[in-house]
């Protein structure tokens, strides 16, 4: 108890007030839901969720990166690369209406949700969300890796139940797979083979010769 | 489609596969429940949203570690701290019956667990989790100061609700809270005085004068 009465007078520097605004405004994207169906194929993941388990991939799986890459960096990035769908939402990857207007509503969301925090935080973590958007440096291709093979895997892990139950073709997974080989030819020669071509094989994705 | 064809025949290095089977039993941490009601007051928090705010919370917070700590050891600490409890099942904070057996069945699950990943990797996440158990590193300590200021936080962003159905007292959370300030002053005095103090102040949490 004696730590307890030690600060009557308690005035919380403005910096530290700023970073619990943006901790405290994350919250919401546990209310985020993605198309993704969890391993117990009931309950669909959320972006927390999906958040956390790329990050934790990219731990473990960065020595298959292509190129060299900052795991730190990397990490930081998947974990907050979904921070906008707090007001922008979650764009399904086949939803081709929705995904027209996605650029400029999530621009607009990483103006407010970065700009709660102390504005060196705020920039530093809204040119990493950019940095992740454009894609182009080593960890921004890993990091897209683990985006895509991430629900790859849970799909293949619930017999691909989110595939059938919306008619996914393979020319669309592979379409959204394009640059999954730019941060790892490993991984996407994992997926492929583990994850989605046995998923072709059982009829669950379809191709052009399936019957409709 | 080019990319499809490639590779017909195709064998998965084994160490691939013991790291896909871990990344994918981790989906379980999703349905691991705990007691801290999210920031809408309604749903309660699972383990792998819980670990997703503590590592952002440690990338954003580092700056008041009382002493300097390794990022991205703490991150990862952070992130498979609660692993074990896929088979422990979570143990409340201030349940003394189950807290009697948590660490004899924590230590089996770790041992079941961490043992899916290639043994170099095995070794290295299990020492981790021991370490963050011991709690005596500068990111040990940062780790489990992050792991009890989050569940104050959301307690608090929902007018501490969880504290008062449960009847709580502050000497209770004095106590969980009593290595808080070894990781960091900053963020004791913080949580201490804008998250229990006010909760206090208005009844929500017990103190020896409250009326029963």
């Amino acid at each position: 108890m004696d730590r307890w009465d030690e600060q009557e007078k308690y005035q919380p520097e403005k910096r530290l007030v700023q970073q619990f605004d943006f901790i405290r405004e994350l919250d919401k994207e546990k209310f985020i839901g993605r198309q993704t169906y969890l391993s117990d194929g009931i309950r669909k993941e959320n972006d927390a969720e999906h958040a956390w388990h790329l990050a934790l991939m990219t731990i473990l799986l960065s020595e298959y990166a292509n190129e060299p890459i900052d795991v730190l960096k990397t990490v930081t990035m998947v974990l907050i690369h979904d921070v906008v769908e707090i007001d922008a939402g979650d764009t399904y990857a086949y939803d081709e209406e929705r995904k027209k207007t996605q650029r400029e509503r999530e621009k607009k969301a990483a103006e407010r949700i970065f700009g709660l925090l102390p504005m060196d935080q705020a920039q530093k973590m809204r040119s990493l969300w950019e940095e992740f958007e454009e894609a182009v440096t080593p960890e921004a291709r890993f990091a897209h890796t683990m985006d895509n093979v991430q629900p790859t895997m849970l799909n293949a892990a619930t017999e691909g139940k989110a595939w059938s139950e919306r008619g996914i073709h393979l020319s669309q997974i592979l379409e959204r797979n394009k640059n999954t080989a730019d941060g790892s030819e490993t991984l996407w020669a994992y997926s492929r083979n583990q994850f989605i071509r046995p998923n072709v094989e059982k009829g669950r994705i379809r191709t052009d010769e399936t019957k409709e």
